[in-house]
């Protein structure tokens, strides 16, 4: 077999791995004993017109509606997605390059297809999403890690340093797992004008790929500014999983901005990118919901409260927190060097939390705050005894 | 960007592009005036139970029911799905060697990344599914193209010939796309022999992947071989895409024969292979009423009638026609050498036939006969029409 493809499948990321040990031990002593925070499960029901609209749907042909649609989705529902975004945003992208996937993986995973030749890199900005090393490596790609800003946030003068002639793209999370930070307008400028400047030197475009599966959870008013309108060649991946509350269903999208060089080569490169792949259609039931649901998401409001009570919980009792603007994570520094003793330092009280070497940095672990709001509450008191735990050693 | 994606992306395959011919025909001439027999997409409703299922699983907590299931699948239904096959089989696979995937194709193309190395080469027999091509240049092999026996039917000692120690694999198809012929039984042992003597021959085993998206559509009581009856080192790769009517919704998967040889390696390759290209999960709702489902089927009697009604006015007409057993393709010898020129003769009478080129054979042009009673009535006249151009021309 191949033996790549058998390391992927076998080694399980540590995500997966906390989680599997958190299934264990809520079976051992009680779902509410065990403060499991290690995966990003949205936890708010999808929005009720989900429900509605495929009621709506199985009233229809069954032929028509559960039949193929043409690869990049239905032309009827790019419309719809290009309406909403042009209107929202001011942009000015064309259904026809639009490509309905199954998700944002698949977005990322067609996109990094389309764009990379075999042996270029791409930028990843640490910390990052584990998964696009694997994309980026099964398109033939090597990936370069390049750190944030003290802030978490891309930097354009990092950036600058690091692009060479061999790179691709870069990629950017915004709102980003695991830190929860918005990249803001003024940054985002920073790193086109950087982008910019390096394509015209070496006269091949360097992608900016935006993954934004987070884009609609965001928080007290923080808006996430629309790449096409910073910076021309940029592919932009989206997913309703978060949103709408729907991960299982794998139903997301990839835009290719209007203003992309050779936007139609770049859609179709993507489209036979996704082909080789096996992508056939995204789910046609899903495909044809969201019309009626964009613009709409679950009750976020969940996560925004987990947040305040584990931020303002945890900076209380003396951990360092980055406060997340959106998505449904926080970031706190280790109360050790070393980010894996400290997680498992973590399950003496029940708490899982993910090491952020998984993200590409040290130090750090992530929280998943999609939690119940009783998760929240009661996990406090096991961080401050774990803080505790760390205070009186070094006493 | 990647050439080699572009070009995927660009060149419409053969079918795509007669079938968006006669969109365009029919808008000028009329639906009716159309015999497009160019798609192999289901024209029986779905059964009514999956609506029934849909409806049962959207009264239930929506995080359950459209949250993440584990990469794999949820282990239910893959439980089901094993209970159903080896009841029907006597087959002895195991829920655990059972990977859900988003239909055939990608359980094909997780199933070649998983196995095959670069540079290695997969026999596929002629005529085949073009698109096993793709998959296998994707994850960095060569396809190797053996004929068929006279019969349309792989042929043990034609395969003996081919095979080299470079070969991981061969791609069945039974039913065939686009012939319809079903392997019996007999053939499929002859089959396993020649690859049970190479993979000892070579001390590394020679897979045999079984692509069967048609398994379930088959007439006058034909049934087809269960393969890892016959031949361990064998994946299977189903979709309830025909059998269902759900070809637009991206549900299938893939099976591990459990007698395969490190049958769990081949398994957690295949995962791997998945993960790599971007899939997550197959959908989640459509996973979830799969158990309801099995041994189920759309009214698969309406491609019966087509069949028939096509085979006998046909071979009446003084076509030479292959007699399918299965799925809903009749593969029909081109009156002229050149089937592609062929296939624009036809056009002159609204008749869109695919030439035989896009599946590795010379000479044939495939009819869809999932159309309507009506289309495969009225064509008739169209197809004595055109022999008798050919007829004329000859005398």
């Amino acid at each position: 077999m191949n033996e790549k493809a058998y390391e992927l499948g076998a080694k399980r990321s540590e995500i997966r791995e906390l989680y599997e040990y958190g299934v264990k031990r809520k079976a051992e002593i009680g779902e509410k004993n065990v403060f499991d925070f290690s995966l990003g499960n949205p936890a708010a029901p999808a929005p009720e017109e989900v429900k509605e609209e495929i009621i709506k749907l199985l009233g229809r042909d069954p032929v028509a509606v559960h039949g193929y649609t043409s690869a990049a989705g239905d032309i009827t529902v790019r419309r719809a997605i290009a309406d909403y975004i042009n209107g929202k945003f001011a942009a000015e992208e064309k259904a026809e390059l639009i490509y309905l996937t199954c998700g944002a993986a698949a977005a990322l995973s067609a996109a990094i297809g389309g764009i990379l030749k075999r042996g270029e890199e791409i930028i990843v900005f640490a910390p990052f999403f584990p998964e696009y090393k694997v994309f980026i490596e099964n398109a033939g790609g090597s990936v370069k890690i390049v750190p944030c800003g003290k802030d978490f946030i891309p930097d354009a003068e990092i950036l600058r340093k690091e692009i060479t002639e061999n790179t691709r793209a870069a990629i950017i999370n915004s709102p980003n797992n695991p830190t929860g930070a918005v990249i803001p307008e003024k940054r985002l400028k920073e790193i086109a004008a950087v982008l910019k400047e390096k394509s015209e030197e070496y006269s091949s475009p360097v992608y900016l790929i935006a993954d934004e599966p987070y884009r609609d959870v965001v928080y007290d008013g923080v808006s996430v500014p629309f790449p096409t309108k910073y910076y021309d060649d940029t592919i932009v991946c989206y997913s309703f999983s978060k949103s709408l509350s729907l991960p299982g269903e794998r139903i997301g999208y990839a835009i290719v901005g209007s203003k992309c060089r050779d936007a139609e080569k770049v859609f179709l490169s993507l489209a036979g990118s996704a082909r080789a792949q096996g992508y056939v259609c995204a789910p046609a039931l899903f495909q044809k919901i969201i019309p009626a649901l964009l613009g709409k998401t679950a009750d976020i409001s969940v996560y925004k409260e987990n947040r305040d009570i584990l931020l303002n919980g945890l900076k209380e009792t003396g951990y360092e927190v980055v406060k997340p603007d959106g998505a449904f994570y926080l970031f706190v520094k280790a109360l050790e060097k070393d980010a894996k003793a400290f997680s498992e330092m973590a399950k003496k009280y029940e708490l899982l939390v993910v090491p952020s070497d998984s993200f590409g940095v040290e130090g750090y672990v992530r929280i998943a705050t999609c939690v119940s709001r009783e998760t929240a509450v009661n996990s406090l008191s096991a961080f401050r005894k774990l803080y505790g735990d760390y205070k009186n050693e070094r006493t």
